[in-house]
């Protein structure tokens, strides 16, 4: 949230007791680790060396009156917010701990680690917090459908479809640029299976007609390289980009792989070794 | 939230009063929308034909106890969770009318447009709701940064970048794979121009040499179409896309040109007439 300046208050409200974590409360109202635990600091192997690195962390958090904050799961790859729910210290703490978004659950009062019953856990890459320290982001990788309706993500309900009374109003997924892009790109895959649905458009010609897509995608590659080569204007660039991204996305949409596939295949050439240094090694070498 | 049933419970306690907005209070402890007003549905000019519709949509958001739900900003080209905050009934009206993500301040007990102060509204284009009706996305897109300390987003704070001790913990934006990407080319590009800054790299010779990249950009996409003309294995399909992806985005940053203005164009193109169908006309005319 935006309003205020930065500050790290310390919540001055007791949070409740709960019994399965590795936090224990020291009676003073101030939760303390447990000398049996030491909390790896994810990412890598190295071990906390001191544990009052994250009582720390945990006591700049401006919990509410509750001893709770929002906290957001979002897809690493795709941007995809894929649930919402609360943490307390506790759950914060475990999620650190065990890589896994875990939540608090105000109906029953209890913990819960989303994919306990499921399998579906979200692992957690990295935690962000906002501005004013009173709402969390999980960024993370799902193993599979976050929503208990099996949908990919809890959020499927568009308000402005609900209002205009189209059809799919409560089974269209929320999706960015990107994804509403695939999503009609398959649409049109769907209906060239079904003549009858839908009618011509230009993604179903390249679908049906595999060396007229490719050629495109050649022409459009080309294309943006000589924005640069000819010192065409930005905006050029940016049509040319969308037209490559587009019709690479037919390819992909053809071969049944998704982008969060592609991403997938990045985020690891990255984290790992980086693209560029792999490259420069094969170069050089 | 995924932890229960598809519900939809009305709100059994009242709202916060508030004068500004459209909503009025009948007596009963149910706001009703003036007859004064009539709301248009955005995404469209079609003018509600029954003011009602907006009254049930309100009535099935499970409201917390202070008659609050959570809204999500989230970027609708990138994907960047921007802000998050509260909307009670007024809010959330007053953002499906205006179009401009509104927010309850719990702090300062009245409404709040973002941007209304600093002019970097979020232009919502589209709301949802999660399966039991307690969060809610907005999905727009914002006119400039939505931080009030000038970042693009609020949250800038790496919880294992903190725990680990890293410089510039405190300013790391959330970003998703893409954009990580994104941001490491830049970076690439910017120790370009201090040569004692970072060391060699592939990207920085990518970007130090035109005529290098723009080879590497066709070649890459002549892999990834020779992945379907040749029935290729889908994970090489995608590692084929990766590299397409990661030259292209070299070029883009060359050109000073951001992916959220590529996602900006393919949003446009799609929404206006589709970039399907005005290549379909182009093709048949």
């Amino acid at each position: 949230m935006a309003v205020s300046s930065v500050q790290c208050t310390r919540a001055t409200v007791p949070f409740p007791s709960i019994g399965r974590v590795f936090l224990s409360n020291d009676g003073s109202g101030r939760e303390i680790i447990r000398k049996s635990n030491s909390l790896a600091v994810f990412g890598s192997n190295k071990k906390l060396d001191n544990d009052t690195k994250i009582v720390t962390l945990l006591d700049s958090i401006k919990w509410d009156e509750k001893g709770l904050a929002v906290a957001i799961a979002q897809n690493v790859d795709t941007g995809a917010i894929l649930m919402q729910g609360f943490v307390n210290r506790d759950a914060l703490a475990m999620t650190v701990s065990s890589q896994k978004a875990t939540f608090y659950s105000r109906s029953r009062s209890t913990l819960w680690t989303k994919g306990e019953t499921s399998k579906n856990f979200i692992n957690v890459q990295d935690i962000y917090l906002d501005c004013d320290r009173d709402s969390i982001i999980y960024l993370g990788k799902p193993d599979g459908p976050t929503c208990h309706t099996g949908s990919e993500t809890c959020y499927y309900t568009s308000v402005v479809d609900v209002l205009e009374d189209k059809q799919d109003a409560l089974n269209k997924l929320a999706l960015t640029t990107l994804y509403s892009l695939e999503s009609t790109i398959l649409q049109r895959k769907a209906e060239l299976e079904n003549p009858e649905m839908g009618k011509a458009s230009w993604t179903k010609r390249l679908l049906h007609d595999k060396s007229l897509l490719c050629s495109k995608i050649r022409e459009e590659a080309d294309e943006l390289c000589r924005t640069l080569e000819e010192d065409e204007d930005k905006t050029r660039t940016a049509s040319e980009m969308g037209d490559v991204l587009y019709h690479a996305m037919v390819l992909l949409a053809l071969k049944g792989v998704k982008l969060e596939d592609v991403l997938d295949v990045l985020r690891h050439r990255f984290s790992r070794s980086g693209i560029e240094e792999k490259r420069s090694r094969k170069q050089q070498s």
